[in-house]
């Protein structure tokens, strides 16, 4: 049984939400499963010194143009949100904890979610929203809504941000395919071919 | 006749010289031809705030991987230089000197060029490089000597950054294709879906 691909996203980042639907077809195509795991670029972008892409002088305004025509490349619906970027950090922890505890409702969530925020401009990070998605998608909202305020997910969340800056994880989406790193939506080709013939 | 496809490059840009023989080969399959246009990004960097990549947190090991992956993927030779980056001031000239001169060997210089500095791992800001680069090409090396101390080439490819610059122009390899923008080899795929099919 081949790894699964590790892919962590950022709910506020545009690439990841366009890179969903592709690693999971790739995934499928090549017998592996992703596992996807919530990250907070904030606390990489602290270590590494960058900034949020649309804020940089100059990079900031074709990042717009190309957030929007990167997913009519890919068929994908985008509208940049009208707050932007945003803190999501109860999304990651709502996504953590149905991920933790092995619901099948835990992907669906995710792609629920970046759907929210990146084609219906809702805000993911407030607790009624996160509720609203919970109950479309049938998870028990008020257990969700407890978890998120945990202490103890508060700290595991923490924890796994903490590990994936510490393999190196700078920006989202970030692929790791049989421990090799891959950084960005446009490296799903390069994945592609290590999926099919292995390393290169 | 449709217009050129606008390349701008930096000579100590890995991307950029990864991104050399595709544009080529995608100009040629839709009829285009390719204007280079010979670019420095320290100046960009200097409005943007950015910085040389390998140097980033992070990001700076993550970079080194990737463009030697890239390349391997690609098929294109590649060794990271021993000095990088690298002030390739005097390159930029020799390139734009003999663009203005309408030689026929102003592309295959940029091409040798890139090749002598990620392959072979040459100095290729160096006066005598420049030359022994030029005699191999047919070109006579008094002549652009003489040229890349010109002080109005100098004039001019200062005019030239500080234009790039004005057009958005923060990273190489950089395109216009009918005056759409795209940054990064890695947009070539969305590049030939415009020329084979227009906006998208």
């Amino acid at each position: 049984m081949p790894a699964p691909i590790e892919f962590y996203f950022d709910f506020a980042s545009p690439y990841s939400y366009l890179a969903l639907n592709g690693i999971d077809a790739l995934a499928a195509k090549y017998g592996r499963s992703v596992d996807y795991k919530p990250m907070l670029l904030g606390a990489a972008f602290k270590v590494s010194g960058q900034g949020v892409l649309t804020e940089i002088p100059l990079k900031g305004e074709y990042s717009k143009r190309d957030f929007a025509r990167s997913a009519r490349f890919l068929g994908v619906p985008f509208k940049l949100p009208s707050t932007f970027p945003l803190n999501t950090v109860n999304t990651a922890r709502a996504a953590l904890w149905l991920k933790e505890q092995g619901s099948a409702k835990s992907i669906p969530f995710v792609h629920r979610a970046f759907r929210a925020y990146f084609v219906e401009d809702r805000n993911i990070n407030d607790a009624a929203v996160i509720g609203e998605l919970a109950d479309e998608l049938g998870i028990d909202k008020a257990a969700l809504a407890a978890a998120i305020q945990d202490a103890g997910i508060k700290e595991r969340l923490k924890a796994h941000v903490e590990a994936a800056i510490a393999r190196g994880v700078f920006g989202a989406p970030f692929f790791f395919v049989d421990g090799e790193p891959f950084w960005g939506h446009d490296r799903l080709p390069q994945i592609e071919r290590w999926l099919a013939s292995g390393p290169f």
